[in-house]
């Protein structure tokens, strides 16, 4: 029988955590960018309060950092990681009514960051949804994906 | 000072978790979905596993599922709920070389479980991308949304 | 297409968190019990310490009662529970070079709490096992099981 | 034996997560209060920051609600409780050098949040020690105590 | 006074987390195994559904590698590990008419990944009993051992 | 713009968990101290308690241990961090009528261990509160401070 090419899977179907300890240790870098789509009005609250009080990217930033250390326990198969560095980033984006959200997250270790990227980001635009809703339920969360990866066997990997 | 009509800030825009004591305890409906869109290998790589062994769809279920239930912890300001049902189903969508997933939260309680749905849709679109990154590094989260509320004071609200 | 007898599963095999919505809330009370089988000297040694210092039972006490607040973490398809009591009763058996292990777990609520006791149980003789595993790495956990259950629709219910 | 005046121990000295299930749910309250003492120099920091950017009271204020939260999970005999508001409140004090939190914990059930405002309190100021020890690691918090608390059995209570 | 040769607790008897940043970093594996026993009617639902739909096992299996990664939460004095392979496997026993589970645990690190395996294979067994508990309430759960360990100081162990 | 020196915040003034990528892994200990004071006779049913049934101190050091693992998802710009020691030393000061508590974290890494040892202490405190409230509402927790701080850049710290 074949392995599967997805590797959760071993040569049987089984999930499994794949084994990493024999990879070395590298530089790990992934970065992940998702939006969120809403009312003219509601971009409007959310660039109010930046500015003075009611900061709802504060909090969506923060939401979002703690998720990248939760990875391990929400993504069934994913490794734990002691990541090193993890920043968020949001902008808002007048002409599109959207803020948009880059996450990057960095460890030195044996396997990638990604899904620490990808997660933090998810959970950041969710954040902003729930600080919302009240005045927006229809807000859409778009385009969430991986943009950058650096470090490991697979080397620089970049997308749009 | 006029409250913002941002509810989990107070009049001096502090965050709270807002007060929910005096609302009446109701039956409570969320149902979220979203998509993640792929290269139609990938896609039939997920079909492949659904039928036979590796099965990615199984295990990003039981993924929503339990992210469901930690929502409180990944959401600032979400009230801890005790949910009485979670259900996700994913659909394949040839045509659009995409998973479908929807989910549906429900409680009896004081406030709503749309972060709830909205959450586990996320995490379960997410554990896809994990497991399929191997092959396919460009997928794409897309039109994560609430699609319809029941309960509570605001009553029965149908996105699309 | 019969429904499972398994109701973790919908008619098409799906697994979700039933609905317990339209339960009747009422008093509810699980116990549990299981034993680590070890070593005569082992069993001395945590005999020694109960008495005076190194007190293995009284830490297992406490890992039990807090995983049984974690269960909903832990078995995917539980549902979150409000607790309203958990107590642990080690018991040393001299004649069986054991630890014996009994949890009752009780609630009020829409959906019984055995999943509750026996997860307790099983990391209360698990953390014995941590606490002893220096001295005697051949310990064994035996006979983890439901021996009582009562409200609910089901009824009352006893094991052995 | 009589029983001791620690209702967290039963008659034989056994620690338990005590038996709630009889009381009846009333709305309840708890207040709890901490300072953090700190260099002239590092408040005028943490003023600047509130005003404008680098806003350590905003992240501690965060950090305090979601503590509240996973009271149950750290305190080891408490019960699991379904909080129905949560704010913290943080007053910088020029005479003291010194940041004043007060934190207010609701719930509507069967026992006290007195834990719920204390550990929410607890970690806001560790938080704040956090983001200015690279400037000043002599910071020290006092005063950490309940100031009041409604509903329940013992009625209302107040310390100062 | 004479150390307690249980190393978890100092020489005055009190628990702590033991010192282990004087250890070497080497790679080291654990497999643990346990069983759970039920009724040949119950047996026969869990092999339909690995088959075809309602897959127990798969669930199970997703349970197992979550739970190893908690073992630090659970366990109190359990180093927290970073785990870089986990793999849960089952296998029917109809002569027996049990299920029995096998989980191997590895990391590169200061300390073994016993209690990591043990409670993996723990969670993943109560995962069993809680989907088939409402046809089946006297599973047991039997047999809970460690059977190989490898790495660190003290070697290569095996138990039966 | 010059960055701040609140190292927590980039130079525009966002929150970020800081990189520590190119910090050397070295040795690091943290002590860390506070008190609980409390009426006379809480304190006496502390000690009676201590040497015979009903171990109020032996329960606050297991929460003291297991926090000092959790700081990471408690505090938010924390790393998460592999701790190789904890241990906590709780002293009963009838003078004072107070209980002292003393907590050590250590951690081979890139990055201090002083907010897990903070943490740690604060939760312990915490327990005491919490087992001793039905008898003395009115304790307080004060002076909890660093002490002591070995490892990395900044080289040994000691308050007092």
């Amino acid at each position: 029988m074949t392995d599967s090419p997805l590797t959760h899977f071993d040569s049987t179907g089984q999930a499994h955590m794949v084994d990493v300890g024999a990879k070395t240790e590298t530089a790990r870098i992934a970065r992940a960018a998702g939006s969120i789509f809403m009312q003219p009005e509601t971009l409007a609250l959310i660039r109010a309060g930046s500015a003075s009080k009611g900061d709802v990217l504060g909090i969506a930033r923060i939401a979002a950092i703690q998720a990248a250390k939760r990875t391990g326990e929400l993504i069934p198969l994913c490794h734990p990681i002691a990541l090193t560095r993890v920043a968020a980033e949001f902008t808002i984006d007048e002409a599109a009514t959207a803020v948009h959200c880059e996450v990057t997250a960095e460890c030195f270790g044996r396997t990638g960051v990604e899904m620490e990227a990808l997660t933090a980001a998810s959970i950041g635009l969710l954040t902003i949804y729930d600080m919302c809703k009240a005045v927006d339920r229809g807000m859409r969360i778009d385009n969430l994906r991986l943009i950058e990866k650096k470090g490991g066997k697979s080397g620089h990997w970049q997308g749009n």
